[in-house]
């Protein structure tokens, strides 16, 4: 790793700008995909299920909606086996727009401001530096927030099915940013999509240049359109707001850019009238995903309780599932490979008894950080439990832990509120 | 996770039988993916994008078949990111038949022979067993095949198309083969599928109690219908072929079952006549997809030359490159986690100098089995290199190592028969 690291560098330092290293570049032959095979090709590929694929008639996964949610889904988090987000069941949260349909030859990169060589960069151009792929959860920063009549909400799609997790591909930002030669004094990055409204947020330099990825390619295909085809940027861990879709520009500043959306409502505003601005890292969080809200256990017996945690600080160390409502608690088995900022699949064989039985999880990361309780969660908002069901503010970065209740008749509701 | 395997045996040594253990269950709600979401929901669910999403229509890579090839078809491994396959582009391979439409309220699997207690289950009992996910190749043990015409073919989709890499879950088959009871004596299974033509193939015992897998989820949705919806062994590092899809029965035996493929098809006829039977893992295999066969460079200068490498026997430890038709090896980075019978990608930056130059990559494992070139290759056959363009016999398990030969005018070709 570190030869090829170092490899890898030179490579870089040895052209004399990136316009100039990926000049031209390898593309597709003419149909390239069907023409280049001198075999049978179908009338109209396209629709050929031997071509492309698809799922079984049987199968009714799909994502949700809120009423008045725009093109913003919820994945059904209960429906997933593993910890792959198919592709087509991604959760979306878009400012109110639909994605933008972008033919990837007409689309552009730019790299500006405090910078020694401003750069721009087209799709090919991008494809053909040394790129990285990782497995990476991204998640709104809204997701399971209670407030207004989310509360009531009942199901794990529509409390947790905010957060997704994809093999990710692209370039590493660090990789453009050594290029394009970052000034002295410069500390954080302004990204911009290519959608209607401009959407744009702010990460720093720092993160910029640790762990984040232009990504283009998604579990091994091209980046679906409702994820930023053909290009987003990946900020591992951040909120998913920060993760900008439809990349087309990176201005580089010494101090963060006042975008309303970060002022506005991607700000905490607190019981005390104060708003937290510039969160970053999700914390801890985990949900129970099977048996989940508004699911009905037919028989007693034999389970396997099982769902997913992940930390944007870093790896899922621990998982511990009570089934007594949080008097006992037992470590549940966690699948391996353990990666950081990832969904991470728990499970825990389990017998119902057929009495009530409230099931909650809780996990741990590798920086010991413990997914809090509702009411140690409150106490940071400096608040009760019960302010979170009345306030209309924002409440981001939400991650209590979630009890579900299975009542005797065997139907299992959200118990969020039942303390 | 000794102390979890521990528990999750207790537990099923705890039931009577299986049958008892998983009677009744938990199942979705009435219309559970839509009806438990007391929010708006589409008129037509499964035709709307925001419920189910799609890929971009100006992304073209598609699934290919040879004339005659009946419902098989070789992934694009050329336009593959990572290591995850779209389970849309994942490769097919089958007897000749359209994949069955199973419903999955219908379908069973009985596991009998040598068993102490014949076991029947239903696919709602198999999910509420105890489950695994893992990532892991399949191969067609024909893949990458030179005989007949195919010696000809020149991109990497018709060269080592049919094999493909997914995250597989479901449940080990060693959970239910120790429910079932499995007596003395026993050593080999027969795995039959419900498709009309029952294709059925064997695997060891001891395979079976090892990693062997009946899975019901790819990439976090159901397997999908041409993958053996709803439920198929998964043998890791084993012949595809014998990783029985649209799985209905395992029987159980003290000697493997004679059937038709097994000794027919699947059989190596070697050049001497003498055929070797029961072949298992795929050996160590590595082709470079980018740049690759009938791919065409617009410029000289810099590229990635990445590509992906497996290996039944066990996990990729090392690939070497060389862009100068063997002469100088390189290590290529191999991206992280390194996974047991698992796509490996890798990855090394290339200068291409507008001169003819002809790449070659080759894996290790971690067994120290390297990938042998064509000539080494023809050796363990007892024949030399040509005998695999003239012969009609079916030469399976072939893994030699792949050059791709860049011309001067930038144009990629299939160079495995150049020496």
């Amino acid at each position: 790793m570190t030869k090829n690291k170092t490899t890898r560098r030179r490579f870089l330092r040895a052209s004399t700008a990136v316009a100039g290293l990926v000049a031209g570049g390898f593309v597709p032959g003419p149909g390239q995909s069907l023409g280049q095979i001198p075999e049978k090709v179908p009338a109209n590929p396209a629709q050929d299920p031997r071509a492309y694929g698809s799922r079984s008639s049987h199968e009714k996964a799909l994502r949700n909606w809120a009423e008045g949610g725009g093109p913003s889904t919820f994945s059904p988090l209960h429906d997933q086996t593993g910890v792959i987000t198919p592709s087509s069941l991604h959760y979306v949260f878009t400012r109110g727009i639909t994605p933008p349909d972008i033919n990837p030859n007409d689309h552009q990169l730019m790299i500006h401001g405090m910078v020694e060589r401003p750069l721009v960069f087209s799709m090919e151009e991008l494809k053909r530096l040394p790129s990285v792929s990782r497995i990476h959860f991204i998640e709104c920063v809204a997701n399971t927030a209670p407030t207004r009549d989310r509360w009531k909400w009942g199901t794990a799609q529509m409390r947790f099915g905010k957060s997704s997790c994809s093999e990710w591909t692209g370039v590493l930002l660090s990789t453009l940013l050594k290029e394009a030669g970052v000034k002295k004094g410069a500390a954080w990055l302004l990204a911009e999509s290519a959608d209607r409204v401009r959407h744009a947020m702010n990460i720093t330099l720092e993160k910029a240049m640790d762990d984040a990825l232009l990504a283009y390619g998604q579990n091994g295909e091209a980046i679906r359109p409702d994820q930023g085809y053909p290009l987003r940027l990946l900020a591992p861990g951040w909120e998913g707001v920060r993760n900008v879709k439809w990349l087309r520009r990176l201005q580089v500043g010494d101090q963060p850019f006042l975008t309303q959306i970060e002022l506005g409502t991607n700000a905490s505003l607190r019981a005390d009238g104060k708003a937290r601005w510039f969160n970053t890292e999700m914390g801890p969080k985990s949900v129970i995903t099977n048996p989940s809200g508004e699911q009905q256990m037919r028989a007693k017996g034999f389970y396997e309780i099982n769902g997913l945690a992940w930390s944007g600080l870093g790896t899922i160390r621990r998982v511990e599932i009570s089934v007594d409502g949080g008097r006992n608690w037992q470590d549940a088995q966690l699948q391996q490979p353990l990666l950081p900022k990832a969904h991470t699949r728990f499970r825990l064989p389990w017998k119902w008894t057929g009495q009530q039985a409230v099931l909650q999880s809780r996990c741990t990361d590798d920086l010991n950080v413990r997914q809090p309780s509702l009411s140690e969660f409150a106490q940071t908002w400096g608040v009760t439990a019960d302010y979170f069901q009345k306030t209309t503010n924002s409440v981001i970065h939400f991650n209590a832990i979630q009890p579900w209740r299975v009542n005797t008749d065997g139907s299992v509701a959200n118990a969020l509120w039942d303390a």
